[in-house]
């Protein structure tokens, strides 16, 4: 099982305030780091963390309010001056792409890593990147603005072998890649061993949702169905429901029945109003309606298991 | 007298490290304060020295390399969102107003207050700003795009009037702005008292000059001659002056070599390399140049007098 945590690098929704910047997240599975939106200062937060930066490869930034990208130019810009030269594919709302280019050019800066801009839309689920372990989608959410959410899941491990019945058939090693698919064992005498007699299962595959910015929006939830872990945002608490729906926002309360109706494992709430300093009543709501919520954080670390 | 004081907001060049960050500061005059250059995190800096941000009218930006500008979008935004209603007035290269503008656009953001955008040019020295009591003026530095540096010049103070002598010779009250000016008095008389044995001088104006990014450039030691503090650029020390007239920045020695040629009061030097941890070298190499140096810091203070 490859190990797949989250960090959180910004939990403050519109304004960063003196000890929360806006959103930005960072997910690790195995080798490889996404970024997830990138607000003003998430570079110097992943320096603060030790992060090194360079090895992100992929960033997905979900739509274009300045609290989840005003951080992404500088950050381009510093992997530039300390020397990338590793692609970086970044995945966004299309204008983004002018947005960065106008202020590349207005420096003349020609980056010198391949910048790869892969553009997003938010009429329907996408699917962004795949590789041998993970599948990265993007499915529309309910805001403003267009704004999608990304969908990290894992593929299926394969079906671990048995050591012992391996020694004890004496299994040819070419046939391993087929067992560890699901195959029967055929032996030399023509002997049929059912698959589940030579292997163990493997862990289910883990899976992190991420829904930042939207209002109460029923469409994500067979989306998310079952996410091991759902990253909600929750900029009001319920008495400002009027105020959250105004602006395309969720309570604490509506962030929590999307866990709940979408049968989570756990959930994550974040994207604070500068109002609240205090999260422990945000925490409180979110856990009369899905007990297994947790506060996002700058700084968090969550294991995704 | 106005007070007159300088908040290193970022001391940092190219790329904000983990206490350090990019070009910005803010330059306060009697109720004024003006914000010169507009890295990032300059909000988050402001925020945690307690400058309350909306004070601010007048934004000046150097030029559009990323570390100098990169924060200000989203000052701009937040000052929006926080719910500002007066004008705004930036300064800075024409191009800023489309990047600015592509990301209001992007965000259907509407700001609810007037920016006035002032576009300047690297051509020659120009007047940006004066009232009754300070000039604001651009003049070209040589560096890789077009840059200017800022003359923030007090106009001169009216001379103070003697008490004693205006109970003594009962002066009218609608000759003292005269006298303040310098002109005599003529007493009913006909006696003529010399403006010198009714009036004080005053203290001489004070100046602040801004030199960020340039290389060593002679040009500007008229502009700067006699300034009471001069901020300028050093992004290297002399053992890499190659480097840095590759790059179109100035090392420690020539900036204090400027400030000595221009006969400035003090010199202030800042826009640091990261690979400077420690400053001291920094500053031991300007002050063998000239003494009356002092180093940028995040978060110091300097009063210009």
């Amino acid at each position: 099982m490859l190990p797949f945590t989250l960090t959180i690098l910004g939990s403050s929704s519109a304004t960063p305030t003196s000890n929360r910047n806006p959103t930005a997240q960072l997910l690790s599975h195995g080798e490889k780091l996404f970024l997830i939106d990138c607000g003003e200062g998430t570079q110097v937060a992943l320096r603060r963390m030790h992060i090194h930066f360079q090895r992100i490869r992929h960033i997905f930034i979900s739509h274009l309010h300045g609290d989840h990208f005003y951080g992404l130019i500088g950050l381009i810009s510093s992997m530039h001056l300390l020397g990338r030269t590793k692609p970086l594919h970044i995945y966004g709302p299309p204008v983004l792409k002018q947005i960065l280019d106008l202020q590349l050019e207005a420096s003349l800066t020609t980056l010198i890593y391949p910048l790869e801009f892969h553009p997003t839309q938010a009429d329907g689920p996408e699917v962004l990147f795949e590789d041998d372990h993970i599948t990265v989608s993007s499915f529309p959410m309910l805001h403003r603005i267009p704004t999608t959410g990304f969908l990290f899941r894992e593929k299926p491990y394969e079906r671990r072998l048995r050591k012992d019945m391996l020694n004890e058939l004496n299994i040819p090693v070419h046939l391993i890649p087929l067992l560890r698919r699901g195959d029967d064992y055929t032996a030399p005498d023509g002997t049929v061993y059912p698959n589940e007699s030579i292997t163990i299962e493997s862990p289910s595959p883990k899976s992190y949702a991420f829904c930042s910015d939207t209002a109460y929006f029923e469409d994500i939830i067979p989306v998310v169905k079952g996410s091991t872990l759902l990253y909600h945002e929750t900029t009001f608490m319920n008495d400002r429901i009027a105020n959250a729906t105004d602006k395309f926002h969720s309570t604490t309360g509506q962030a929590a029945t999307i866990a709940r109706k979408a049968g989570v494992k756990r959930l994550l709430i974040g994207h604070y109003s500068a109002r609240y300093d205090d999260l422990q009543s945000l925490l409180d709501e979110a856990r009369a309606v899905f007990p297994l919520t947790e506060l996002a954080e700058d700084g968090s670390v969550f294991e995704i298991l």
